[in-house]
């Protein structure tokens, strides 16, 4: 019986849980929150991150540490580490929670990345601006998600406001990238540096959160091959162990440029419950407490909508044949992701008509129209 | 949000929860056991069945209650449906519970089903000998399960020492049936009365407990389409809501016999976690609150192998890639149901070859012959 302690317990960790129980997994949760929501199917210490009585207490009641949140303090899972197995390491989850020194790793491996600069002061942003030219975002180095933390600035007239409003932090400038499309590898690595991928996953963002992902991601093979070598390269570097994304931005011609990495399952993988032969929430633990790796095979085309502030109507849902629905346990607030679905099907043209009904059946046709584009074109 | 509440909080109610929760549901648990296994996913109270204070609080905590065990007694399921929906209902649970009820509403019905009669005295059971004839079997009417409570008499010599075991309990005697194989139906059937079946699923038992199973049944259509409409008529006849198994013996020429019907989920089902486009969980469950039904279609052909005693090693199951590990999170015993895994492939003889390593590479080549017999058949 292997007790996996998980910091962080949001639907990430609770989906776990439930992908962990039938490997005969135990779990137990540390969180910030007494409502977690994961604390509905594994038991939860309330704490604060930095607290390190509470990490200590931890460690001693699990087998291996892991994350549903990257942004757990560097030093904390570096305690942890020195008391039992963390996954990822330490390290990987340091410079993944960077995006300067996460970019710089990449540039340093040959992964193409957009333009960037770090920026510590008013005279740096005009100089980087100046190099890297408009439009360009001024981000947060650390603690950014979801969009938060991020000014675009259009004009010399920005650098002061943009300034203004995200200063006070270690800050990065990154050139604006016009991408054609928005894509993500899910893969996995394991203990032994065993790799595999997902299939390449495209993903639509509404308000700087995501919307919709596809998988496999169309007309993509050759930039598929491309990503998968860079996400190899990456892991094997970090060393890392378990589920990681890495958000890409495709330019055309094959090409594309790393945007940033997620050093945990994610939002853009979610398809993967039920459109792939094993989840990532199954393939992470099983990386995490070294069993076999699960085969990251499509078992059919799958676009996974997020439900973001409230959930739908689930009967629509459902009575799809291969309609599937996530509900998270949390209560609606503007901005939270508090469920999704998962639409499979066995082929395009049926995964675009299954859209189209739902789209309307839900009320949701915004959300769905840009999919829909993806799969009829 | 919809509270389900379990009587019982074995695997099958730990593997409820799981199914569950992704449709939103919170679940709360009633056993009479500290250590159900159900209790590491839902919150338990430890009562006996005929508790009619824990009863009542059960029931202010929950908005419709189900089973994971089918020997509720009947009084307790009415007791509780005075106060919320119970399904499936109590009358069906009470007829389920008694062989005697159940086979005489099967030949009411039309369905054939073994010679019987019933049996609650020694001079009963000289009688009912004369009248079906050797080998049959002696049984309880009530509360057996996985092969107890059941005497085989092959002369006039069995009858007295098989009426000194047994005797304590009102009987039926069933005439022994020579079949060719052991068949079942999982089905479901929704408040509305929509009704769906599973594909036809082949059962194996060892020492009486259920050993595999292989859905789809091979060379089986014209059988499954006459069991399935018994089902239907059965499921309709008790205004059945849920999921529930019938269990046939095939004796040849597209015939069968019925044998009993178990009113929950069932471990011949268990293979539609992995192998269905929904679990036989998730669709008692959409069924038992409200939902519209899953489709009840193959997704891939499918094994079940029961771990019975211990577990035996998950690596060789989780290396293939379609081999699902099933834990229930129970301690070892002998006779003991611990867990399941489930085989998938993409076609038949695909399965065959995974068996036939996995018998050998987990040590139960004994368990898989019959069924890899079957299909190389």
């Amino acid at each position: 019986m292997t007790r996996v302690g998980i910091l962080g317990g949001g639907q990430l960790a609770r989906m776990m849980a439930l992908a962990g129980a039938p490997l005969g997994l135990h779990f137990r949760v540390l969180d910030v929150s007494p409502e977690a929501c994961a604390a509905q199917f594994a038991p939860l210490i309330v704490a604060d991150y930095t607290d390190r009585e509470a990490l200590a207490r931890f460690a001693e009641q699990v087998d291996v540490v892991t994350f549903d949140f990257e942004n757990v303090p560097a030093e904390s899972a570096q305690f942890l580490a020195e008391r039992l197995p963390v996954f990822p390491n330490p390290k990987a989850l340091a410079i993944a929670q960077d995006r300067l020194h996460e970019k710089t790793l990449f540039r340093e491996l040959g992964l193409g990345t957009p333009a960037f600069a770090a920026v510590d002061s008013l005279a740096d942003l005009r100089h980087a601006c100046a190099e890297i030219g408009f439009p360009c975002v001024l981000k947060t180095r650390r603690l950014g998600y979801d969009g938060k933390g991020q000014y675009r600035l259009k004009s010399e007239a920005d650098i002061e406001p943009a300034f203004a409003e995200l200063g006070r932090v270690p800050l990065i400038l990154e050139a604006f990238v016009h991408f054609r499309r928005e894509v993500s590898v899910v893969a996995v690595r394991s203990r032994l540096g065993a790799f595999s991928a997902y299939p390449l996953t495209q993903n639509w963002h509404a308000d700087g959160i995501l919307s919709a992902s596809l998988a496999p991601a169309p007309h993509a093979e050759r930039l598929a091959a491309r990503a998968f070598a860079a996400a190899q390269k990456l892991a094997d570097q970090l060393n890392y162990v378990g589920v990681f994304a890495l958000e890409l931005f495709d330019i055309g011609d094959d090409q594309f440029l790393v945007n940033e990495m997620a050093p945990r399952v994610h939002n853009s993988g979610h398809w993967t419950q039920e459109g792939a032969l094993t989840s990532q929430f199954a393939n992470h633990l099983r990386a995490v407490v070294g069993l076999p790796l699960g085969s990251t095979e499509l078992l059919a085309p799958t676009v996974m909508l997020n439900w973001v502030g409230t959930l739908p109507a689930r009967e629509p849902v459902l009575a799809y044949r291969r309609g599937y629905f996530h509900d998270y346990g949390k209560s609606p607030r503007a901005g939270r992701k508090v469920g999704h679905a998962n639409i499979v099907a066995d082929n395009l043209p049926q995964l675009a008509d299954a859209l189209a009904s739902l789209g309307q059946a839900l009320d949701r046709e915004t959300q769905i129209a840009p999919v829909l584009q993806a799969l009829r074109s």
